[in-house]
């Protein structure tokens, strides 16, 4: 029985091109798929890097310009992998040429060309989704299978964080190429929406809307000289950025998120307490979940620390024997095999830029309220 | 060369009540001090439970009466350990009376009875200390050396909770006896004064002080049965808060305690990210200190998993052998050790009521900032 | 109502003579016990020694000659707190006068030597117990209770581990003073007789006895200095030794210590692996038991990091609130408090000299197998 | 530049066949190697299950008769994944066909096996490798690095275990297909060349040569029905299998291994315990080392958590950026990118067959000893 092909596009050749590159590479070899995966052509730019790419990871064709790209009859997906500041016209542009769409996050610069995305694609009819691949790291995924199953109870507390170091150093540039991240303009934002956004889409997936919030952030470092052009100029971006809040199911949120936490490179935690259980995750040891249930018997009760590597927890029967982990790059290998069932199956691959506008908003919110450094509530999407 | 007695007068008999008494027992024991302390007297309403209590522990005589307790000549020092609305009468009149006082924290019940118990102090020129006790796990002395040492360098972010999850229960009273910290009559707040206190003394100590705040604050369970009446009361204390600010240093604060934390018995922990290196403790596991140094060789660069109990550690040096764990109620001790030793030198034991204003300042900052909803600058003490 | 006093003489005044001391001075403070502890006298060949051991820690008089203390009518109970060697002559003795014996660990220099020791208590009918302390640690002490309730099934495999690091300078001399453990005619061995005994006894009262072993000794350091005769000569002891061997319930087992562990101070651990459960449990944390349940339910399946200080778990209900740890000392104090009970009730106070003799037997074994590089059939006591 | 062809024939299709294909198809989107790894045939007795094989992992035809590959010329390297005891037949048949071989581990069911297989490998002077892959678990090969720098000094001890729990339940049958690691016909042996050889492959390669062993093995479950014939057998392998003993260095050997570790699916662990630091490893948190360093000043001294997954550890520049976990199934992509340089450099891909016959000689040593209960010198490969 030979399966469909599913030929895929890739936009961008940076990081997050490989990481996705290697889950279209895996997926198949690993996961029972009606459709297998195809690189059909990587697009950037810049032809020889194009060249590069597409030689390193196998894509069989090259493009320089995204347009042409959307053109062809032979791809069936495109994955953005560019600044976030072109995610938009790209999207409005493939949705339009009735391709899928595989985005990473944040969905875009903002809330308002979120917007017009999440029309795009829902007009068009087109699958969609939105690499927040945190969801399908199989810790995180068990977290949301105690949690539906109602083990946690009432939810007091949600809190999560997500710290690093990389940026400490003021003789670090900001600027062009791998360093858009440290330019509002090309990024939206600084770390809220390169990391808190992190944060709030898993939250919102295990706990649900939040309603308002105060934020605060900062700008450690004020002016860095641009890599491109040599000049000292200010920094847009926010270095640091806690918020605190509440969801809509009566829990509160504290969240925080850094470049400048000494010692963490990933740190990205979350930790939830419900009435019955609680429980608690790190990137850094990310097969690791850990569970505390108040109604294990007194004398043996403590924090379980899951190694979620058996078969029977979330895509692991897939990969190798029990208690062998697997690696960050995994969950991007889940999520295409999640959005190739669901080109099967009908069911939309989540976050779709649907679920990923609420994030969106709440990205919105923090700016404005540190800004104003007042209370905001968070609109519906 | 025989010791000088100091004699004490200890006001309550609960948990704190043992915690003191025991340290006044031990330090002798394992110190070299000028003074040996002497269990004079145990004073407490109820003259059985005095009696019982003073049989316990050793004290020579009771009274049931601090006014009586205040006027004997046989006390140096008292000590007390009652419910936080009594600390501002018992302490203006101890003061008054030419006593030492080592009160339990927090200080008073709001700023205001603070700086009255501030000037008593200073105007009757007694030794005064409050037991902010956690300043003397000997790993988070170790933490305060490492700082003042300059080993962080530059400071951006300091954050620390105090988890607990004994008042989840609906079914739990509020009201008397044990149960007065559920009370906003007799405890001042709930969590803030009784959790977050510690945290925010400790910050203060490793961190200088705060410039301003904004806080969230959270009763999740609005009535209870009170325990002396049976009626069921409307819950005046908050059960959860967080909050974030500013430290006069530049750095970020990020606070958070609550008694809905499933899981947590005292989970206070506090981590500090310097431009240079990073400490973190957590006070169920209290003798590690986690310390990360990026001078650290980059091959064999991690977090130093400390184990503070080698001889040339705070306090260390006069207990066991290294490798040997010691208790929480060793900081009761070893502050105890630093009141004696500040007689003979004269240098206070930190922190004295005036240190400790700096925290009930905050601590109305809070409150204020949870009822307005707004960032609230935090002014001298 | 008044307790009876329980008068105790002290010989020695070294690190387990303070440890004793001090569990002598808090137990009834923790604990409602028939008798109250009075430190009634010190002994030690130095009459200066003696003195300032009596001063710091409050025994009332001082002996220089430990037959003299035997002899006074006012001494309930010794506490053999001297070099191994001394040990067999002094209980003897003290057997003799009738008093009540608490010997320090291992029991004697040899098997031979403590089969006169139980022979002589029990013919005399004194209440005796050894202080192999670890029992009492509620962590373990709470292992105890789990593995008697069946929890752990057909035991497989009892590890066990006592690592040091303290001797591998080859500049620390051997000798007289606190470095009798470094010479085998005061200490009777090294590491095994000092480190390993205490494995050896958990083991026992955990899993039942062992039948057979093979053993390894290693002496790294062949050579050092006398620190009292300033000559260079042959270490007798054994710096490290491991064996393997099979306990009567047909578990096997695998013993190692050394004190050239660089990194580990004192790290005692040791873990059971039964057919439904498994346990573990770590020195230098010791307020925390591993539990492995494999009755859980596989989705949250994993090690339970118990915090054993609950109010339910063994001896904690008598120290402070949930969460808080306690010290290495406190499990000397446990057994001064088990050691009392045992008067009223009857019950005596484990292990007892004849309980001790099943790790002597071993300790002999161990000896022997490394010599003759034969497995050993472990007699019977 | 387009790179040479390495054209691999894969024999088995079990977990390892799914590992090592996997490293053939990951390995050149990572490392930028001379040859590209092309999967061109997939062997297997049942011509349905090659095919499904091949299908499911990209390999372009499929073959049923091993000696059909051998034959075949677009073959250049065949990758030996079938049971212990096919080995060494097929091993000596490809080197007699000049192709490369990558054999699974152990090398054979025995030394005598082993022998002619390095002989035949070294006549036909074709490459080769064993897949003791632990090697290239990042923090294993920087374990290497730290050791190969002198960082340790001299050692003492070394000591590793390798625990499971998947056989302890009597109903698992032994046998065919899957089932074959619980007949010694067949595997040669059980824990002890299953998993110990791992962990003796390790230990020669950071600490040097052994000595002198002895060992201990059980068999805790006799008979167990047969998965093929239905009869119930005696089991034939070791369950669990201990051993202690000397390196050349002079350090002290204490290896285990079991399959009735309850709570333990996959736990490899070592420790190396050297005059000036030390290092341990844990393959549950794979990319983490453990190190401690005496040198380190007193006051932060403590065991380092390297998060081995910065640009400048092993291997981790050509994965994703700092603190971001990479899973088992990498140390596989290594060595086949360590084969692949070795084929331009020259420099044999250790463990080369005669390195991992050092490994086979202890395992026999192992077996004798056991069965004699004696010590036994072991021989020099």
């Amino acid at each position: 029985m030979s399966k469909k092909p599913l030929n895929i596009g890739m936009i961008g050749y940076g990081f997050m091109g490989r990481a996705h590159s290697n889950a279209y590479v895996q997926v198949n070899n690993f996961f029972d798929l009606k459709y297998r995966t195809v690189l059909k052509a990587a697009c950037a730019r810049n032809a020889e890097k194009a060249k590069e790419f597409a030689d390193q990871w196998g894509y069989e064709s090259i493009e320089t310009d995204w347009r042409k790209l959307l053109e062809r009859k032979d791809i069936d997906a495109v994955d953005i992998c560019v600044p976030n500041n072109l995610h938009c016209e790209i999207a409005l542009a493939a949705a339009a040429a009735g391709k899928m769409i595989l985005c990473e996050k944040p969905l875009a610069l903002n809330a308002a060309e979120g917007r017009k995305m999440v029309e795009a694609v829902e007009k068009a009819g087109v699958a969609n989704t939105v690499w927040y691949n945190y969801r399908r790291i199989p810790a995180v995924t068990l977290a949301k299978q105690l949690i539906d199953e109602g083990r946690l109870g009432k939810i007091f507390h949600y809190r999560a964080k997500f710290l690093q170091d990389w940026t400490i150093s003021p003789e670090l540039p900001q600027g062009g190429n791998g360093l858009w991240r440290l330019d509002a303009a090309a990024a939206g934002s600084g770390v809220s929406g390169d990391l808190l956004a992190h944060c709030i889409d898993t939250a919102l997936w295990l706990n649900g809307r939040m309603s308002s919030l105060s934020a605060l952030t900062e700008t450690f470092i004020k002016e860095r000289k641009h890599n491109l052009t040599g000049k000292v100029q200010e920094v847009t971006i926010d270095d640091a950025c806690t918020f605190m809040g509440k969801f809509e199911n009566g829990s509160l949120a504290n969240f925080e998120s850094t470049r400048y936490a000494r010692g963490h490179k990933a740190l990205y935690t979350f930790e939830i307490n419900g009435e019955k259980a609680s429980i608690s995750w790190d990137l850094h040891d990310l097969h690791r979940l850990q569970y505390f249930d108040h109604r294990d018997e007194s004398k043996i009760r403590g924090w379980h620390s899951i190694h979620v590597t058996d078969g029977d927890h979330p895509y692991m029967g897939k990969w190798w024997v029990p208690g062998l982990a697997i690696g960050y790059e995994s969950s991007f290998v889940h999520q295409v095999a999640d959005f190739i069932e669901g080109l099967s199956s009908g069911k939309p691959c989540s976050p779709t830029f649907r679920d990923a506008m609420e994030t969106q908003v709440i990205l919105d919110a923090i700016l404005d309220s540190a800004k104003s450094q007042q209370w905001v509530n968070i609109p519906k999407v």
